[in-house]
């Protein structure tokens, strides 16, 4: 079985690398090839099959066909713009994210014209694509009016996806990743990246900043989840999916006073301590237009598991993240 | 007040342009200049203002921008390739229902860059951004899972209307049109093609094929009803709207037995004998997919009024097109 990973390089690229090296197999077949592309050259994993690494832009002609050309039987489309950066540049938010991936699938639609050909082709969407007035609750009939450029590419990437799947032209599913945390790393600039960065800095004695008030309630997986919903995306059997491609995956719904009670029972006070609290109103008028909770129910009946406790994600952080670097 | 009309030799186009001829006026504006643009020659009206009449692939490179140099102050843009030709024809589907569409926008935008600019843009969306399960009355918070090709590109087109409403590149407004009845002219081969066909011609003395049960529910609106909620659409005030630009018109619920009671009260029973029962199995099977009713509460909300009976949807082609043009 030969993968494409379009975003190999970002956090989940390489996680659900390393994950796919380690299994070797997925479902039943064996990986024979790896090709990894992103804008920057992807690190070789140690894998015993053949690895391609590409760094190349997917949004410059001729560069979707020439990866598809090799006919992965599977593909992970991951490869985006963020949604601080499709604010800030419009113009490049809508060529990677709406015509990169459209460039995709009409490469891949393009090669099943010349011979048969209908991969399994896994996109990641996000909770972006929706947008408040909320209920407390979104169910799955919920209807998508993204409130950022990022949101919109990602609602259009679900749309092409539902269509070119309904046509025949390859076999879609579009996950709706919660936001992920603990996210691995330095802290970043996203209006979410508090999130990961109140549990992240203080499980490694630093100090962290809170913007927003305790009671702001949000949708995380952890990234160790997020690549199980990836790879059982990529298995699953697609015929129940109908037109409905795109599913929201399961998550877990927290107030900022849940996840530092959670850091607490992981690293004790001292750790909370290092949360300074700081207010900043444009962060807390981004925030307040985010989902808050989800009833899951399409993806919990198509087998998708996610995380079971606020608990277990730190606890993840920890395995994956801070005793994987002593080791 | 510049007026550009996209699909203006359409019949919607023709209807609108003859409205806009006939006012004179958009709100309290007078109208000095009319740009009427399709893929044939739309027919010069009897306007006293400036006329200019475009025959032009608007997916062709530069045509947008050409037309929109011009800046005129509103733009209606209902051309598109119809829902049975997108799904034959998926290139040029895509080709004019989405590139075209985005050709436009970035026109919009980047005019706006060179000199401030922000027109209001008045799109035509269709019901056919939904797709089944459907719960008996669709609310304005239900989600867009388009079945065809043709409902997936007006998705997007209300997707990139929002977005590029929110950033200030225009002033957009989606209009989500019901099934126009009674269409003018014709029989054609559009799978909603009966709807009209059952009576129009019974209407004209013809015969007209019914292929459905008489149980079947659609949602309706006159052509009338429908040049008003484009010049509503106009002139309201966009304040209230938020990012959900695109709104479900009022329309009129009936079955296909109601529609028949309507032509027998007009007509009376000779007119009904003219319908011949023939049931066609594949468009049956295309109906079941096609919403039946709407709850369109914020249209309504925002001033916007449809038809009050299917009787006055009958009257409304009598006035317009057999009176008319016997006088």
């Amino acid at each position: 079985m030969h993968i494409l990973v379009l975003g190999a390089a970002g956090m989940m690229g390489r996680k659900l690398t390393t994950q796919l090296v380690r299994q070797a197999k997925l479902g039943e077949r064996s990986i024979s090839k790896l090709t990894l592309v992103d804008v920057v050259a992807p690190e070789r994993p140690n894998f015993a099959g053949e690895v391609q690494l590409h760094a190349v832009d997917l949004s410059a002609a001729s560069t979707a066909e020439a990866l598809v050309e090799s006919r992965p039987d599977l593909i992970f489309h991951l490869a985006a713009i963020v949604s601080g950066e499709a604010e800030a540049d419009f113009e490049k938010g809508y060529r990677i994210n709406m015509d990169a991936t459209r460039s995709l699938f009409e490469a891949i639609r393009l090669e099943g014209v010349r011979r048969p050909y209908c991969p399994r082709v896994v996109f990641t969407s996000s909770i972006a694509v929706f947008g408040t007035p909320f209920p407390d609750v979104i169910g799955d009939e919920h209807v998508l009016t993204p409130l950022t450029s990022y949101g919109a590419q990602k609602a259009i990437g679900e749309l092409l996806l539902a269509d070119y799947s309904r046509r025949g032209f390859f076999d879609g599913v579009g996950v709706r990743l919660p936001t992920i945390v603990i996210r691995p790393g330095k802290p970043n600039k996203a209006a979410s990246g508090f999130f990961s960065g109140i549990l992240r800095e203080p499980l490694m004695g630093q100090e962290a900043v809170l913007p927003v008030p305790d009671t702001v309630r949000h949708w995380f997986a952890s990234p160790r989840a997020a690549v199980g919903f990836l790879l059982h995306a990529a298995v699953m059997d697609t015929a129940s999916l109908g037109i409905r491609r795109s599913l929201n995956m399961p998550g877990i719904t927290a107030t900022v006073a849940e996840e530092i009670a959670a850091l607490q029972r992981a690293a004790g006070d001292e750790a909370v301590a290092l949360i300074r609290r700081e207010r900043d109103p444009a962060i807390e008028q981004i925030v307040a237009g985010w989902p808050r909770a989800f009833d899951p129910e399409r993806a919990l009946a198509l087998g998708f598991s996610g995380d079971t406790s606020f608990d277990e994600i730190v606890q993840i952080y920890v395995e994956d993240e801070l005793e994987g670097a002593r080791s």
